[in-house]
């Protein structure tokens, strides 16, 4: 039975806690800490008892943490990410793993030092059942070599003055993340255009076009639009040479009432991604490391970064990713410390 | 240019002289009567300058009027179906033929007298686009024999007052007609069920399901309800030996609102039939005979005739059609006189 | 950590260890239990190394099984789930809880005499999220009383030789509980209609339509097809007084190609029902009593053998159940041996 | 009765002669010219009697021809549409208006001198119902301001050797219309981005994605694809303020068979548009002024050629339309020539 250590639970983190202990097989919440002692004593009592630290650094460092769940701010993720190597310890980062081309390539290095895998990033898309039919149904040839990606991503409401770079860095870099994946290719080259913003927007830029190339000359497309109104939306269509596969994820309901046939959409990501992150967690307490990695969290942000350059360019920008690091560091191993 | 008397302009018969009007190739309104002068005088201006007729029969005898189609209420169909059958002219009679037994017989035997063809009656969903598809895909045989035929016809509210009876007559026996067309069978059994009724029913047994066994060994069950009131819905599905064919005519636009995903309903059948309206007029103008014949009315109004005594019975019914009359009758033919 | 033992790994039962091994949180299969030694090996070992016991007696009464899930014969149901009440185990049988009604009436009777609820009957679409969200839209009342409720039940291919009744009591004993669940309503009455079987049935009755009254005047039919071939599907429309949900479980990804728009069907019940399986075995282990009890158990056998008896007398079938057990040992509670 | 004459009877003529002939109210088709006698010959004679013309500048001046309709190839359509204006004839020409925006200016300039609205250009999508239900759904307001347009328009296949514009100008051309239609808005800047172009198609630089501006910030793109295999498929989705309207146009059936469920693809735009053609004739016909005008079919062609320099470009490319005619020349009003 692993015992994980959760930093920060917010939203995401007490979700996270809740599957752990609720519908996780060989886990549980061993220790709990958040900036707010009260938040941290609530989760702990649901989560069977685990137990409340004070100080993230002593959890990361206690004996009977076997693993790291970071679900802290933003800013915060690389220290605890560094520390979870320094102390050899599996950790899975929630998105972004550092909002910094520099913080992921610091910890993409230490990674590489402590020489095996102990670093997954949470683009919990790649454990979603509808997403994994979708690269089934690519690679089983069907359609034929993928020349176009269109996504769709939509919320029902942002926060006001939300900055433009936002919907590219939270939102839009599970776009991303998953056209990588699924494509299994790297984004070369992108141009951003933006229609004159929703007044629902607040001054926001909002909604945004990003357009994508890809190394071997596929184009993606992203609508990202935050306040959409309606509701939360993700779907996508894959154009190949001799088909192409559309992937949402309908209620399995539909009502009739007052003159509308009708299915829900889901309020928030929540619902939506509920089995992708239940997949995500098992898979990472297995030790299968099916999650993005290190590598996969330095290119999300980079490439998101770039991205923002070009929203604010206009222009179609080259993006020159580094060279990735020596295999071995990176490979997708059971990790040998579980 | 065929010149086609109209004999009753209420909803239904208005309808066809607009579409004769304004939609049909070949063909103009050329006469019109109805109880109310009024909506005559006003449907013959509508129709570019058609005669007012002040009686009927003078309508059928005109020499100007090369055609009827009969919209007046059901229980004047006979006479005036007899009164064209004896003036030798084609004519378009809205279903029911008869609303008795011995009514249909009589034009029956009336047009088996005359020698060929004249009466088309108008069950107007054998020029559906959608049934149509559905027919071609059974024909095509890529399901196998049918075995099954779910319906469910659906109207958002009935008249108070509606007699159990009349959800048959009035509303299911388009399915009875469309079961016989689309399974080129014959009805030979009934059963009736019904749940505890709809409040909104206002005491009439609805909604109703029929059950009907085919010569063939088939069984098409219809859901009949009149107060459904989310809207007007036809749909079925045929079931065969190897696979499904659904039917329904979805609107080709979905809204994303209000956290739902939604299509609209037609408020009643009009929308719904109308281009089976249309196709339904151009080809009795043009003469091509697809329309249901007399018989096909004859054995509508004894089926559904035969459904009331089910439902009234409560148990299984079989039905003893009576022979059909000579071929030489009731084949379908271009009509000599047109 | 609850143990717990299985008896019968063949496929149902094998599938419930993986997921208790890998998917459910708070359990282990601690014991396996199989007529075929060598398979209870095999499944033993994917299971971290549970137990091989050599007889289901004795593993139902070893110290370290906490609670018996039940996937062996139907016939064997009856012996081990008594067997288990025997114990004072919480014990999960597969349906039938028995095929007879004396069956099951012992097994109500042995658990009533014991006191407290240790029988559920694993009735999966309980669970499932589609019913589910089903139910809660019923109950939200959109849609107002419940008047009809049409369900699909196919199977692509049977065994041949198949019995007339195992198309109830092995497949629509399924609707027949989930009606009961759906609803809240007990099933008074049946008729079942069946048209000529398909010729891919190799002389079996299939398919059949089943006619159910309920208690408070609800009707639901139900199609039940086992060699339709095309692939595995369920589904149902519910039809109440202001409008209706319809539940289907389309795959999230739509395929364009050759002409055609298509969504996959599952090949069987598993992949449809895994997410079911899952919620409920973590249900159960949780002491959550959200499953079906003994008296549904029961239920279920004693409607399932009156649909048989209506479909070899072919007329209408009045169901008398016998008073349920006291309030008290049927309640749905946690149980406190866990 | 009117009488139309019809040069050019391909593809697109004979089909137009059919629906004049067997399914639009008050015209016949009056005579027939063709490059090709023979087919003259077959389409006049299927058009009840239609006479034949040996020149078409005899069809366009006889007295008993009293519109015209131009079918016949892109480069011929100028001169005829010209001739037609000097004989004061309204015609309904196919599009483009011209291939050239000289020719497209002179013949806007001839209609202006002439004072009155003769001139509509086949743009038939401004007639297709599904395209009629979304601006209807737009203009009622639900979904707020228009931000965003995404179009799919896909064809099976393209002849070999198509150049690289004739995406744009044969094809996209229709969303170019339909945008400006829909919107009520002016395209005023345009980026064409490309994948890697599909094996399939020989060469030619297929798929494209234009990225099209509008004078009021909308942003509308535009996936056209050739050679998609699949079949024929045109949608769009029209992204607003506060929600979404989606339009495709499923057939009405659904078949489940070999482990699908699956709706067919139109083979090519021709069953798709169907109704639109029949409709776009019956309102011209009718003298309604539904159509596109002569300025529309500039602005067409000035797009189009617009879009193809920023293919060959790659960036962003304004465009600066000029300024229209005059109001009362190019007014939609019914012809009073008819």
């Amino acid at each position: 039975m692993k015992r994980i250590g959760i930093i920060g639970v917010g939203i995401m983190g007490s979700d996270h806690a809740r599957l752990l202990t609720e519908a996780v097989s060989g886990a549980v919440v061993g220790g709990v800490f958040d900036l707010d002692p009260a938040r941290a004593t609530t989760v702990a009592a649901a989560s069977r008892g685990a137990r409340v630290f004070t100080d993230p650094h002593t959890l990361i460092a206690d004996d009977d943490i076997d693993a790291v769940l970071i679900a802290s701010s933003d800013a915060t993720h690389e220290e605890y990410v560094l520390a979870c190597i320094a102390a050899g310890k599996p950790v899975l980062c929630e998105k972004p793993l550092s909002p910094t081309v520099e913080g992921c390539t610091r910890i993409v290095e230490a990674e590489h030092r402590h020489g095996t895998r102990l670093v997954t990033v949470g683009f919990m898309r790649r454990f979603d059942p509808a997403y994994l039919d979708l690269k089934r149904m690519l690679t089983a040839g069907t359609i034929g070599v993928p020349l176009l990606l269109h996504h769709v991503h939509r919320n029902p409401a942002a926060v006001p003055g939300l900055p433009n770079s936002a919907l590219i860095t939270n939102s839009a870099v599970h776009e991303l993340d998953i056209t990588r994946w699924l494509l299994d290719d790297e984004i070369v080259e992108v141009t951003v255009h933006t229609p004159r913003p929703s007044k629902q927007a607040s001054g926001t830029r909002d909604p945004q076009m990003l357009m994508l190339r890809t190394a071997s000359g596929a184009l993606a497309d992203v609508e990202i639009f935050v306040n959409a109104r309606y509701g939360y939306e993700v779907r996508c269509e894959l154009v190949g040479e001799s088909g192409t596969v559309t992937m949402d994820a309908p209620t399995p309901t539909m009502l009739r009432h007052a003159g509308l046939g009708s299915r829900e959409f889901a309020a928030d990501w929540r619902p939506r991604f509920a089995e992708a992150y239940r997949r995500e967690l098992q898979d990472w307490v297995d030790g299968s490391g099916g999650g993005a990695t290190a590598w996969d969290g330095f290119v999300a942000t980079f490439v998101a970064l770039s991205c923002v350059a070009a929203l604010e360019s206009g222009g179609r920008l080259p993006i020159h990713l580094p060279e990735p690091p020596q295999v071995e560091s990176q490979r997708v191993v059971r990790d040998s410390s579980w």
